[in-house]
């Protein structure tokens, strides 16, 4: 399976008051952590894909965080993030944010591959993965 | 001129570790205001008014902030946001924080009103604002 | 147990390129809808709560989210908040997100009651839950 | 004058339903450009700088924006910041946005150094910025 890793620093405006990271903002990290996962499968940038493939973007559907030790304004970590599931429509990724050698914060999420609803514009439906975006999730290819 | 208060809660995640505003908070906060007030004037919420009238959006064009006292997460505030300017393709707005009757921080804001250039989608150019609208703005009707 | 509801409305800055709620928002929308099930259990806002009790907070340790239906810019929804399961020194809440009667997205959170490790200030750990506030949780006074 | 560059990417979660980025996040990249402009100034990271200097922060009293060309989630953008005034306990910051070598945006800011008022820590004064790291601001050293 695909994996890719970034490394960034949080930020001030990531914390609260208690000076450690909103836990909101790992999501945030895990969303943008996802959109380059994608970019390492299929080599282009979020807005190319879109042009490339026929499709409506791939939402969320569930996701799980799990916070072990918190991370604070100036520290510097590294989000590791690989695809554990491809299905048909739909896949599945894990995030670990990595603080001095440990996992500080873990997410699971599940998202699908979606497409607007032709019969309704402002809906969208799952579709099926282009395939050959499938398989390099998979790191077949 | 229109105006419009709303009343809102400063929240845990919208404080930095000095257990204060993190200001950037404060321009999301004015968006939404800015929103309100042209529903307000319009009656219509802002994706009605997508429907309503032909256009593109409402974009910043120049905004200023000036924090005077910090608010800090569980103050009650209120926000009261003017038109200060109604032009003929562009509006200012100015919004002020009032927390225990006084003015912790005050927002000024250029927006101007846009549609898509017809000859390239992907820009937008500005547009005079539909003369009922501004009238409201105007706060003549 | 007790339960909370609050009402408020999607944001544009809430939105993301696919005019649907960027569902990070979701769980700063949660966070602070634990706020004030909390306020509404002590009777005091969150920094009054730091007053009266001598803890450090109530960190989130797992979060789960489902989103069933996305959410627009525009839409006026309820979240209704209430505690799962109060333990010694954790508790559960459910958060479900409702809009037009129908559950929109739901979010289920385990948090613990935190103290300054009296041997090391910049450490945590948890401790157990006043009496006093684990029977109003619990909705027994 | 002391100045910094950084680069960064535009993220989906960054950008609202018209595909270009919310102006309160540049507000947010403006911010932690300044720490980092800070850390390049004194060699050290925010939360070091706290514990070498006995100060309560550097928040922002004044803040203009002014937003020439969007920039839209997928974009890769340098932002430029560099002093432009250090007075005795302020001093200005100017950010620009760089997209395919234009300024799409601009930000100007004045901060204060300040310390906790002694007779009441709940608030804070304005105090001389430490003489060593002031002329490290202006490029003196």
């Amino acid at each position: 399976m695909l994996s890719n890793s970034r490394s960034l620093r949080i930020e001030w405006g990531d914390c609260d008051p208690a000076g450690i990271i909103f836990y909101p903002r790992y999501f945030a990290m895990f969303d943008h952590s996802t959109s380059m996962l994608i970019e390492a499968a299929s080599g282009v940038t979020k807005p190319e894909l879109f042009k490339k493939y026929d499709f409506a973007g791939y939402p969320v559907v569930t996701t799980q965080g799990k916070f072990i030790t918190p991370t604070r304004f100036g520290d510097d970590v590294e989000i590791h993030s690989a695809f554990t599931r491809v299905g048909r429509s739909s896949f599945e990724i894990r995030h670990q944010v990595i603080k001095a050698g440990m996992i500080a914060a873990e997410g699971l999420e599940t998202r699908a591959w979606v497409k607007r609803d032709p019969d309704d514009k402002s809906k969208i439906r799952s579709h099926p993965i282009p395939e050959d975006l499938a398989a390099r999730f998979r790191g077949e290819s």
